[in-house]
């Protein structure tokens, strides 16, 4: 992926995001993925997995930040919070500024990311030891199998693309075991690609989520440069109850760099056209509740 | 900037971005730049002015409708408009749905970008021939100073990046012809960069913008994916009034794909770090109100 001194990731969508590299700091190939750290030369140090860059230390915190605080702020007093994948640990790390969290339980299939994240991006992993932090490898879906019913507050999936050891992470029976494992108005969160490149993947999940017991799904969309079109969207989806109102003030007083409470409010704005898909499906929705066609 | 079947954009700021590229269509150097358009195998036809993405067919959308939506729907009855720039054509065209404008006068420096667009983009030019579009092609800052004070309703500085020809479309004379054009109630929106890469240009635009005389100054974000880190911002400034107000159920009205009266509420929403900037520069103002430094 390297042309002199720059190495570009080459999207499937036939669009390319590169940096200006200075220096290959590390690289590995994992039991899982091939794993390289670049320094750039404007975007500090970035981590690409398998060819697709990750996180750069100069702009993960748009993701980082929308993929912890809607969820956290949607819920009135989140205390368990599990995350499936989030192996460069910027999203542990937002999680952990609420003060209501107890206990956060993170897996990631993948250990090598960790151990890389914590050399190169410390801050990411500047919150590693806190007491209430729990660090577990392993495969997510099986983990989240073996959890217990109603022990999760919020579930947040920081998974890589929908191929792979992550594809069932996007299906029906994940859904609905993340459904089982949580607590009257829990909420999940996954990331969704981008809604310009991958609105058949939103829709997948808007008709999916309810199909494994869930009452509200939202969008939420923010910018992200680092990945395909720099435009990014991560799907809340709750398991009763709805996603319309979260703890505004609240909201004002996390320390972050992008999320406030404005912010949050006007993340859950769909554009026109992803708004009218929507609109369509609940017409049929209702149209087909009206008239079942498999009725006796 | 071709690389086997890829054509990259390498920017400045140190990142880049790029198509899968099938073909080249078209290729030129005019009095001003180098044009080229690409066939892309996802984005349909695409055109770089001096190696710079300038719009793809399939995301062209964002940019067009935000340049023009927010400050024409901030007007109560917008009639005479001028784009300085624009010659790709998709922002007129946007100017065009609206019934209340009956003249746009469009100012492009380099005529060849405007007809290289109405053989490659038909689309985007297909309102050209709409009797109340008037395209001149000169020196757009020469021409706002020749135009009569009071004679604009909404201006549109749909220009390339603050370098060469462009920079003086960022500087107070510049800004005090707009105001001096503009009628009572008059709006300026110019394009401003990226809220990542180009935080200072932003902050001297606030800065600027009311030294010319305007009374109230708010920047529009927005995705766009072939720009730098792939999200932008347009700066809209009022000669006098606010710009918290705008013609919402107007808003839902227009034909577009991004734009609606949510969206423009929250394009509006200032991410938290920048949020902090201006309250610090407002802040800083009103004490240098308090205790002017050159009070006699």
């Amino acid at each position: 992926m390297s042309t002199d001194h720059w190495t570009h990731e080459f999207h499937d969508s036939g669009s390319a995001i590169g940096y200006e590299t200075e220096d290959i700091l590390y690289t590995e190939q994992s039991p899982y993925q091939r794993i390289d750290v670049f320094r750039t030369r404007t975007f500090g140090n970035a981590m690409a997995l398998d060819g697709c860059w990750m996180v750069t230390d100069r702009e993960n915190h748009f993701y980082h930040e929308m993929m912890s605080h809607p969820a956290l702020l949607s819920h009135p007093d989140p205390r368990d919070v599990v995350i499936i994948g989030g192996g460069d640990c910027g999203t542990l790390r937002e999680v952990l500024k609420h003060d209501s969290v107890q206990r956060v339980v993170q897996i990631e299939l993948d250990e090598r990311v960790t151990r890389v994240a914590e050399t190169w991006f410390p801050t990411l992993c500047e919150r590693n030891d806190d007491p209430r932090a729990e660090l577990l490898f392993e495969d997510g879906i099986a983990w989240m199998e073996r959890n217990g019913p109603g022990s999760a507050d919020i579930i947040i999936v920081d998974c890589t693309d929908p191929v792979g050891p992550a594809a069932g992470l996007y299906d029906v029976p994940f859904f609905r075991t993340c459904h089982n494992a949580l607590r009257p108005g829990g909420i999940l969160i996954q990331q969704s690609e981008s809604p310009l490149l991958h609105q058949d993947l939103l829709a997948t999940l808007r008709a999916r989520l309810p199909i494994a017991g869930f009452d509200a799904v939202r969008h939420v969309f923010f910018p992200q440069p680092c990945y395909p079109s720099g435009w990014w969207s991560a799907t809340m989806a709750r398991r009763d109850g709805d996603l319309n109102r979260f703890r505004a003030s609240a909201a004002d007083e996390v320390d972050t760099r992008y999320y406030h409470a404005a912010i949050h409010r006007s993340a859950l704005v769909a554009p026109r056209d992803i708004a009218r898909q929507i609109e369509g499906e609940t017409e049929q929705k209702s149209r087909s509740s009206d008239f079942p066609s498999n009725a006796p």
